[in-house]
């Protein structure tokens, strides 16, 4: 009897320890518990079809990407047809002469890449018989990594709507795994070269860190490298930091890469740089990115599909899942959670509307200097100053969480946008010999209303039914 | 056998629950451990040697507040004669006309408050045979409690050098504790009536609320009712935020109790308010608040003393004693958590500067204007922008932190305060007419090195022997 018992509890300590290996906790990953795999696909397929078939669950999750709703969130959250323009009016004058002013939404789901680089008119309908080239539509699909092994710097320089005749995958597994073992990798040439570039060879990376990776793969700033057909280049060798890109801009790219600026400013005559979804380089040195939290940590959270648990493949706020991906690691309850975050949140968004405005301004006072009849001469340090100050603003602007993912330095970044822009209207006004000082436009009733509303508004979240994803 | 082990079972048990009363965690206080107290003192007892026979070791960490050092801090740290005006040069302009300007030092030990005041120009050395009454020292002394029942309010109007006269006590226990009973309790009227008027009644705290409570009953902006001679009073009517407050100036302390300024500036002709060390509000809808963290906390660790636990009565910066203060709540090693900690700080001192430059040059601005000629009538608007830009640097820059208690509030502040100020120099400009805007005081050693070092000089603390305490 006593034996029996015996073996009983060397079965039950088995079963407890066997179970234990499919447990995951903050950070860990569970394909290791899978083993190796195999799955007899070409190491170059990009069809995610072929995926489908071996990863249901998976599959299933990426396919939610096609949902659209701010359930859970009050700033952002993958929302169609969501008019940037619309929402926040200085916009117009900030991208006036930039492609941005033709038509700029709302970021929605990964699933609709193609369909929204194939149908925005900055693709569609440049003025003057302008074409969009190769080097926009980098990350927008897993056909591409192959496309620039095959045509080389070529591949940039090519026309969007000659590459599209060709194209017929979006996103798929093999942009962050090996299409054979499914282990994480990155193929994104702008990224593997930066991380060389400043000494990290991205091969050797940790699971953890490839956590990360993959999707700093393409949430980043970025520029079009004018020495190489236009070759997508991060602006990394000085630092991570809005101040270390735009060092680097101004001293590594303008004179290595002669690249000066994205634009010419109409109304202020400044070069300009365009930022672009800063997502890594804010993170870094976030209180997240100093506890070892990966992206996947919080946006790709374990959940249950049948009788599998499988890493999330809906890349969204995970303010909509926070059960799911914060409660993980803290202890608070949700509602606290959400209404700490959004606190933040709504610190920042007032901040940044400041800042967007305080640049409308400086833009207009700048022109209105020019009319005045100030000089090239005259407004040297009032144009420095208005490229300084919108680069403050939209590495913020661009980013896409409301100053979540860093927020003291992307506070600190918007009040440099701040001071800068009023430190361009008034070397504008003193160029332009001039005090009435150019108002902005208005505030959207959008700002207004999230300025008025604190914390989390229930019941202001807005479902959408999936939407056409096609392209071809 | 059997029966021996069980009974020594039951006193392992039993051990193990004595041991565990003795614990204390995350937030508990050990007063609860050591059952009713006794003292046997009278009931408004006040002299600390009294105290310090029946608890002689956390007398001894008491009298720890007589050590200046600043070693693992960066920013501030209790260092004797560290003069502000000094540090920050734009003060001389931001405090012109004001006792600050006189002499405003670094804050040090709880030991120092009766020489400090006794001794500071602001209080010796005031022009025009002014004198400082007692609303100045509500907070300096365990006596003052009694004094304003016996005075009334006739005790905030007499002067400080008439009170000097008949006190013989600084800080004691009797400001956070029961004489007869060391529970804690508060005793400033302006905190329990502030409190009443938010609807709360503070004789009914808890034990985890009054380890908050007791350093808020002086850790707080305030103002003195001229209505009320003088007395202290915190505005909190319409909430603690910066906002709040200075909606509660505007409205509420001008109409009601005839308080429209602390001084007027005599440069920019602004009614200014001055504000002080409003840790405990800062603090409201932070991180460490929203969990339930009260002040004690982390500044008042559990330490060993021989044989006996204690809380810590020597308030400092919790960076100097992070073991006992951060490691109770976070994993993180110590290294990385004060590296955190300071990349926050560094990036709030930055802002913070540039707000008092911004605020200096506004100052500036206004006296240019109306030397050009402009009007009380033309200044109206630069002058309301002036002394809300300085209130929003001023509640920075009065508070005891440098941004850790509560960063995305303090970060917003320190924008709005460099963004009015820069809106104040414009509205000055133009009604001065001119273009040519004041330039502000360069940054001294002081802020130019801290500028340019990123994260903490290790090497660089600095430690100095306990000074003279005595005032009479």
């Amino acid at each position: 009897m006593a034996k029996k018992k015996w073996i009983l509890a060397g079965w039950m300590i088995l079963l407890v320890a066997l179970m234990g290996m499919t447990v995951v906790g903050c950070g860990k990953q569970p394909s290791s518990t899978l083993g190796p795999i195999n799955t007899g696909l070409a190491p170059d397929e990009v069809d995610i079809q072929k995926f489908a078939v071996l990863f249901p669950h998976q599959y299933d999750s990426f396919m939610k990407n096609a949902e659209m709703s701010t359930v859970g969130t009050k700033y952002g959250g993958n929302l169609e047809k969501d008019s940037h323009l619309e929402k926040y009016p200085y916009l117009k004058t900030l991208f006036a002469g930039y492609a941005f002013s033709l038509e700029y939404n709302e970021d929605r789901g990964h699933v609709y890449t193609m369909h929204d680089l194939a149908t925005i008119k900055r693709v569609t309908s440049l003025p003057n018989g302008k074409k969009q080239v190769g080097s926009c539509m980098t990350c927008k699909s897993a056909e591409v990594p192959g496309m620039i092994q095959k045509m080389g710097l070529d591949y940039y320089s090519t026309p969007v709507e000659e590459h599209l005749k060709n194209m017929n995958h979006g996103m798929s597994c093999s942009n962050c795994h090996d299409p054979q073992t499914m282990k994480l990798r990155v193929v994104q040439p702008a990224f593997i070269d930066a991380m060389k570039r400043r000494g990290e060879d991205v091969t050797k990376a940790t699971q953890q860190q490839l956590r990360t990776y993959v999707c700093a793969q393409c949430h980043v700033e970025y520029y079009f490298n004018p020495t190489r057909q236009g070759e997508v280049t991060f602006p990394w060798d000085k630092g991570f930091t809005p101040d270390q890109m735009e060092q680097y801009y101004n001293e590594i790219a303008a004179t290595q890469n002669k690249f000066t600026q994205d634009w010419k400013h109409p109304l202020s005559g400044a070069p300009m740089l365009k930022a672009q979804h800063p997502e890594f380089e804010t993170y870094q040195g976030s209180i997240h990115q100093i506890n070892g939290v990966s992206c996947a940590d919080c946006h790709m959270p374990y959940t249950k599909e049948g009788n599998q648990k499988i890493s999330s493949h809906q890349w969204t706020s995970p303010l909509k899942q926070m059960q799911q991906s914060c409660t993980v690691c803290h202890r608070e309850d949700v509602d606290t959670l959400r209404n700490y975050v959004i606190s933040k949140q709504d610190l920042t968004f007032e901040m940044l509307n400041k800042a967007g405005s305080a640049n409308e301004v400086a833009a207009k006072s700048i022109e209105k200097a020019v009319q005045a009849g100030a000089t090239d001469a005259d407004l040297t340090e009032a144009r420095k100053l208005h490229r300084s100050a919108q680069w403050h603003w939209d590495i913020v602007a661009a980013e896409n969480s409301m100053g979540f993912h860093n927020t003291p330095l992307t506070m600190n970044t918007l009040s440099k946008a701040i001071d800068l822009a009023n430190q361009a209207t008034m070397a504008a006004a003193k160029a332009g010999k001039f005090n009435d000082i150019p108002a902005p436009t208005p505030y959207s009733d959008y700002i207004n209303e999230r300025l008025s509303t604190q914390g989390w508004p229930k019941d202001k979240g807005v479902k959408m039914p999936p939407s056409d994803m096609s392209w071809k």
